[in-house]
């Protein structure tokens, strides 16, 4: 059971193979790929960065969601102050790719995280933040800094995450976030930075007025919380939260500073599936799984992609094209295609056809590929402009 | 949007931090972590050769499951005669591996990937096998390998795949596999190796009974293409097919020469769901996802886990430590754990406590990895053994 290569040099060339697609027609991408039409995640970059500077907002997109510091970096030229991320390892990974402004809107507790963290704080060029609900969070994460002799004041910027109605994490709206607050004074290398109030539990709920109705009562909880916190003495200098399900809820209660938005980038088939609220932007499918036909029956088709190549948590992948397809369950690496509708004129594609997919869920998608292929031009004449590296891909720690 | 980093380069340092524990005790494994508990693998290991040898079948184990090199030769050093994989890009990986008998029990339509296996089936000191569903197939596998100058008799196996009542990839049994294995036949350069009559499906019906029925039927299926192509003057080397869920029915049957069991070494939350068979061998939980607790609610804890740390496709994972949770999905990077029974006195785990997973469908689970963390003596008093890459993670081409 000895290895045969050295353990550390991954064998499989999926990197490089890539590399060799660059000024390639679509075509001639290998699949199952994924895709992303960079003229429409383009304008869907505009688009956001439009709606923020025209409301006065910060955004703060959310690279959980890509884990890629190439686009976090053209979301920054874009006029996002920075990126948020979900786990310590996305931040060191993308402050390694040369993104400056990184808030972890989730609370750490392993010393061994922190400890990391402490490390990128004090060696790395890049400005981090950090959501806590527990006083154990607040003093382990003082200790790691102490540890890793940070010193200065205000090097780390801590958010209170309040939980605002998803029943996850967070401390209760009110006086529980006052006290945390009070705790994190005590440390000066340590900058109270606000509230985080994030609801995800509602981006997803199909009504527009089920939406409304969740963030109004989200709204509240955090406008009460800055409430106490003013009483207490506390200056609260943000609060931050959204996602692309409800960020125009947010923004319409001016309670919200900051929008957190991630999936608008890219757009996903749940996505998808909400009711559009009134006055939100639109936003288009940019993210695609490039698939083939590699089996027939007479009655469905065979495609080389199953779950393996997209996650499935949000629901399966919405077929793109040919039209008039729907997707079924084919397990780990297959996908089944049939005709969306009974008694309908039958053209499933041929062995070999190319079948564009929409991704239930975009951010377990590319957690599950190395490199994004970028396309100009579209799907079907388009060329690879850009091999996007999916830096922080199984970066969970 | 220049890149900092040279492309080719991963930047997570998760392959280097893996190499660190080796020699540790299990405590020092940072979460969310994939761990092998190596005494129950090499019992499952050992109690499936022992089924095989006693049933006087071959064994190739699906390498789909673990995608590791370290693995497949393990178990080809305990009596199986090869792997199977699904994907053109894992038998690459696994015979750059070491590995040097590989199935595809899948269809390949692309030429790209044809071209590939073509240059390992000539490169390569590995036996490869392949399955063909349609005339385009084996057209194609055989030009590659004239393209590729692959020259001799036989130089790689050829499985006609029937579809034995999966509705997914296969000709029907009968005379359309009679019509393709003519065409095998044409080319010397391939070997009709015999059939494919794997029933997915059937796998995960709770109910032995219908299991039983299933395969039975697939049983049927599978004879009867036999006899036609005995009828039409060919041998019919192997029928090969059967998945963890199903084995002992396909071993009872006399039907199948081989077993493609793969789920067997680790076990996962949706196999022990079923139900057991009479005279089924029993297997062990050997693969766990080790998570903390890093969030507190009066009545629920949350853990580090969610479904960028294992699959959901096949159910949510099974809380195997500490007990009287279950766990409730709390999206792409938190659990959600809560009583088991409503009333139940309340033990909730602390911040900072380990909590072990068992993942509701091993496969994808371990697509999710760089590495596996195999522990020698148990969970709680274990220490890492070594590090298990996963070659073929995203290998999906």
């Amino acid at each position: 059971m000895n290895a045969v290569h050295d353990p550390l040099t991954p064998i499989a060339p999926w990197h490089h193979r890539a590399q060799s697609l660059l000024g390639q027609r679509v075509d001639h991408i290998d699949t199952p790929a994924l895709v992303v039409d960079l003229d429409a995640m383009e304008r869907n970059l505009a688009h956001m960065a439009a709606y923020a500077r025209a409301h006065n907002l910060r955004l703060r997109p959310h690279a959980k969601m890509h884990k890629s510091a190439e686009i976090a970096r053209l979301q920054m030229a874009h006029g996002a102050v920075g990126v948020c991320v979900q786990k310590t390892d996305e931040a060191i990974a993308l402050a390694m790719g040369g993104v400056t402004d990184i808030t972890i809107t989730n609370e750490v507790i392993a010393e061994a995280k922190l400890q990391r963290l402490a490390c990128a704080v004090r060696d790395l060029p890049t400005r981090f933040g950090i959501a806590v609900d527990s006083a154990v969070g607040v003093a382990r994460l003082a200790q790691a800094l102490q540890e890793a002799q940070v010193v200065g004041d205000a090097r780390i910027d801590v958010l209170v995450e309040i939980d605002v109605g998803q029943g996850r994490c967070g401390v209760a709206p009110g006086e529980a976030a006052v006290d945390l607050t009070r705790l994190i004074a005590q440390h000066p290398v340590l900058r109270f930075a606000g509230l985080q109030a994030y609801h995800g539990g509602a981006q997803h709920r199909r009504d527009p007025a089920e939406r409304a109705q969740a963030i109004a009562e989200a709204a509240w909880a955090a406008a009460l919380t800055r409430e106490r916190l003013l009483a207490a003495g506390f200056e609260v200098p943000l609060i931050t939260g959204a996602g692309t399900g409800t960020f125009v809820l947010e923004t319409a209660s001016h309670v919200w500073g900051e929008l957190q938005v991630g999936s608008y980038l890219f757009m996903d088939a749940d996505y998808a599936r909400n009711e559009s609220a009134p006055l939100a932007p639109q936003f288009e499918h940019a993210l695609f799984v490039k698939s083939q036909v590699m089996s027939r029956g007479k009655e469905h088709a065979v495609c080389d992609a199953g779950h393996k190549s997209h996650a499935i948590d949000s629901g399966l992948p919405m077929v793109w094209s040919p039209p008039g397809l729907v997707f079924a369950n084919g397990g780990d690496e297959h996908g089944l295609l049939r005709a969306a509708y009974a008694g309908q004129p039958l053209s499933l594609p041929q062995l070999g056809d190319t079948v564009w997919l929409v991704p239930g869920h975009c951010d377990p998608t590319v957690n599950l590929y190395d490199v994004m292929i970028g396309v100009r031009g579209g799907l079907v004449d388009g060329k690879v402009e850009r091999v996007i590296r999916v830096d922080a891909r199984g970066a969970r720690g």
